[in-house]
């Protein structure tokens, strides 16, 4: 599998992917999954994947070699938005090659994008892309975007992300993220790739290689878990006290409870939470 | 869908269910997913259910019908290990009835159980079950199980969870991965139903209906939520430096990049994370 987040925030954007492949659990490798495509001073696009990696190094290569009706390519296009439709087209074209013969194997046509950059004369754009070649854009509301294994890395961008974010505390999210994702799913793994884009910089003026080695990633690591645990320890457990209150009350604190038809021993009234203020 | 967690420590057992069942989005409702079968003083089993629940209510149903061979039932039966087989035997007599009439209308036969409980004779045993009968139970190394949006919630449990930990503590825990689960995914609601079990007590002595309205829920709400951020801003920023040292590092701290043909401009030299120690 793979971790890939990417956040629009007014300041710029923050992309993360991480850098490992499987094909079973016994054949594990390193891709790199981010991929930029630069033309200093007039544009910065950065393609992130997930899914199969052979779909999604055929759809990554297509985007580069694409010509649409009027000649145009990923180097000319004016707008992230014709990216975008480019690289729908790129999905559209490998699924029409390969899609027939991977299903003579059970194989499916898995393939996500997250697109994003900037091309001088309009801001930096965040899009997500789906196997069938349609997209989405980020906005205010959702300014970030997550492909494969999302779930164990969303409560803390869901938390703490917003779009007046600092760049930089945004990328320690995005690695805060990425770590709980790589604690909880042996399929996702180091190296990572971080890119840290600044509004308007249309150069890729900061960017990290990230493995075991990195001071900082060591540092998340440990004092995050530290710091979880200490939280965790300073929240107060739960007290129990004896069901009370009126009838409905007590009905409402009861388990769904099937009783032994034998039995003649009554259950014994239950504790329930306190409700402490 | 469903969010369970359960959890077999030296001192018993913590289980926790929401009770969001959803067909498709425009039609959400409120089934409780844990049943007790309960004789005070001899056992206690737990059942919590994820999945279809036209097939989850038609398992529990069968659960507490079948018998075996030899005449027993789930209020005979001498081990948890037992219950569980009898829990196989009812998925797959549900599976048998109508997984063929379900696949006409391309519905998957989608169920997994968690079953946890004590008969006297024996300790507190937990189990993982699955739609096609076959289960696993849960040890000293993975001490719970989780069946439903499960990946959300995970990575507190994977920090703080150790069979050493008190029945409270881990109540807490499991309260905190809920909540990251039903902020993060819509399909995962309240009210909750939460168990608390002590090693031989042979009873349902603790258990709560939490909702909204449940004061220590929402202290769990609000302030894991607060001290995450609190937490979160406590870990410094990552800062950035020019690239420097051999070339090989500086090879590996670059992005994947496609540099524009016709660029007349070189890439401008990026920066990379500075490793504080």
């Amino acid at each position: 599998m793979t971790y890939c987040v990417a956040m629009r925030l007014n300041a710029g954007m923050v992309l993360l992917a991480d850098s490992r492949t499987n094909a079973g659990v016994d054949q594990i490798n390193t891709f790199r999954k981010m991929t930029v495509f630069e033309r200093t001073g007039e544009r910065v696009i950065v393609l992130m994947t997930s899914g199969n990696l052979a779909i999604t190094q055929a759809v990554r290569q297509e985007l580069h070699d694409l010509k649409t009706e009027a000649g145009d390519t990923i180097w000319t296009v004016r707008t992230m938005h014709a990216v975008a439709q480019l690289l729908g087209c790129a999905a559209r074209k490998v699924h029409a090659r390969d899609a027939e013969s991977l299903k003579e194997f059970n194989v499916d046509f898995s393939a996500s994008f997250i697109l994003g950059g900037q091309i001088a004369g309009e801001g930096p754009r965040l899009f997500q892309a789906y196997a069938a070649g349609n997209f989405i854009e980020a906005g205010e509301d959702c300014p970030y975007f997550q492909i494969g294994e999302a779930k164990y890395g969303k409560p803390i961008i869901d938390r703490v992300v917003n779009p007046r974010m600092p760049l930089d505390e945004a990328a320690k999210c995005a690695l805060i993220s990425m770590d709980s994702t790589v604690r909880s799913n042996i399929s996702v793994g180091l190296p990572l790739d971080l890119m840290v884009y600044e509004t308007d910089s249309l150069a890729v003026t900061r960017f990290a290689r990230i493995d075991e080695t990195n001071k900082y990633y060591q540092m998340i690591r440990n004092s995050w878990g530290q710091k979880l645990q200490q939280v965790f320890d300073e929240i107060p457990d739960p007290s129990w006290m004896d069901q009370c209150g009126s009838v409905n009350d007590a009905l409402r604190g009861l388990p769904l409870r099937v009783v032994s038809p034998d039995s003649s021993v009554d259950p014994v009234p239950s504790q329930t939470l306190a409700q402490q203020s």
